[in-house]
């Protein structure tokens, strides 16, 4: 893997993004932000999945008001994301948001954007500059494919930023073609300090925008580009923050919850291998702790891969026996697996 | 993108894998292959959605008999894959199969290896040598990673094959750790001319599995390396098809069906962007052409994006604009939104 490119660290209230601070997994309500409780309880379930920050729509001056009552009610740093009207800004960070998100795309006059950038400068609140292939502004160089447009729209807004000495800035370029996501990261790493949100933007619904999303947030991890993520998916914002860390855990890049090693299963199986790896993950998903725990089919990796665990299986014919950190600690019966690996797991 | 890696191409059957063929899709049956009856049927449902190559497990004498009827059943290539015992593979090749895969972490004596090569060559056959980091024959280099440790064994079964004049090879180098499958094929890439079989051994079942699996294979795949992909789950084998051509859309390698574009809904949603997204999929699942379909929720991105799709959709509140190809077409009521969709892109 590249080492990961240094950058700028700032702060979005208690959170810290860049620099050598751990990669940020953050999300977005779907909730409608004027409904005030309905909003809160999705930042409230957002947190509980270890969600570091949140980004809330706010599309009204109503949706700005609301913010008040939700800023106090929760905890994760609060993203105010901001299109068309630079005044829903002022008014978000009245109400108190750590951080905002304006589109370059739709914000509209360079005057607008010095008049938030000072209340930001005042407060220590960064900007995201967050710049949408879909959103673009109108006139582009027509010579410029779509990757550099974005980075040309977004330069013109850090070098406008810059000149009001405001440097609290966090950028994207989010397409949803990979490839050109990725030239646009590309590029705009070796021009900026500052840190990187990445993603794929409107990926879709789980069963193909979580292989979306995680294509191109990991090839962009890989080559050391980004400081937070967030995962794009038609879906409760909640699947967006599991994918995100499964993405880092995958790359080594953060520990998060329990690891599961599980075969795929082949026509040398002889227990149901497939219905008890999702059994083991769905009790996985109850543990904090990072752990890793193998299920495997057959003598082939079996042994191999669940010494390596720090709880494994590997089965054969109506009993496997069970590995702790390489070590065989017992041979059980297929109708125990379940519960004598997760007590095995529990007591670890 | 770097530029994909010239590799010598072999034919498996009548599918070509390296050299300029398309990155071919392939998976493994997961009945006990001594059932027939259910073994052909799960190849059927693989050829079904479009699996290219497919392997099947020969843990014993039966299971290599039973390959006769099965290869007459069915029309895609067939990989036999053996373990520990050399004579299953030439049972195999008798029975008429198109691959092997032989590990060469249990598969014993060179002299076994040169059997199996020899009846190989005789009927053009190819075989995969298929590292596996938790299937290592026992002596290694300690002063060795494991991915280093993958790369000797893979080539010392290379070069015995070599030495028979056999080079009807393809290569895999799988680990559960990401960052150890990608160091090992980097470093193989380079040192040989043969095809590269990728993927993530015992990647997990779908939720964490997925994510694995297109960690490693994408980010390889950008490097340019892979000529057959593999995805691992703990699931049935259709699910990693989808999931594979899902992986090479991403990355603009294949065209597989439609593609969606959905936005991740937000609070400036108007309509139910999630359910609507999700049950397009559905019906997408249905259609096998080509093309880009856009299911957005706001004036954000939703035309930008909608209309860069061959069909799309930007929805208001109660109603949307539905789009063919950066055409507006109709305003649409909310009652109508799948309906009138769907019918659109049948209709393309």
């Amino acid at each position: 893997m590249n080492p990961r490119r240094k950058s700028k660290a700032i702060k979005i209230g208690k959170v810290t993004v860049g620099g050598n601070a751990p990669i940020v997994v953050q999300s977005m309500t779907k909730t409608d932000t004027r409904n005030v409780m309905s909003t809160i309880n999705q930042i409230k379930e957002l947190e509980d999945c270890d969600c570091e920050l949140v980004r809330v729509a706010v599309p009204d001056r109503e949706a700005a008001e609301a913010l008040k009552a939700i800023k106090k009610a929760v905890s994760a740093p609060i993203i105010a994301d901001i299109h068309f009207d630079f005044r829903l800004a002022l008014e978000a960070l009245n109400a108190g948001v750590e951080g905002l998100r304006l589109n370059p795309g739709n914000i509209g006059e360079p005057e607008r954007v010095t008049t938030v950038a000072k209340a930001c400068k005042e407060r220590g609140v960064p900007i995201r500059i967050g710049v949408n292939a879909g959103s673009l502004p109108r006139a582009q160089n027509p010579k410029l494919n779509v990757a550099e447009q974005m980075v040309e729209v977004a330069m013109r807004q850090i070098r406008l930023l810059e000149s009001l000495n405001y440097d609290l800035i966090k950028v994207s370029l989010k397409a949803f073609d990979v490839p050109t996501t990725i030239e646009a990261y590309k590029d705009i790493a070796q021009k900026i300090p500052y840190p990187l949100h990445i993603g794929i933007t409107e990926a879709g619904p789980p069963r193909s925008g979580i292989i979306r999303s995680t294509v191109g947030i990991s090839t962009l991890l890989y080559l050391g580009i980004g400081d937070t993520i967030r995962v794009s998916l038609s879906a409760p914002p909640r699947e967006e923050v599991i994918a995100g860390y499964e993405i880092l855990k995958s790359l080594s890049l953060r520990q998060h919850g329990p690891i599961l090693v599980s075969c795929p299963s082949c026509g040398r199986a002889e227990v149901d291998i497939i219905n008890l790896a999702e059994a083991v993950e769905e009790e996985l998903l109850k543990i904090k702790k990072p752990i890793k725990v193998a299920v495997m089919g057959c003598v082939v990796n079996g042994p191999g891969e669940a010494k390596d665990a720090d709880i494994g299986i590997a089965c054969g014919k109506g009993r496997a026996i069970l590995f702790k950190k390489g070590e065989k600690i017992a041979t059980i019966e297929e109708k125990d697996f379940l519960v004598a690996l997760m007590a095995e797991v529990e007591r670890f």
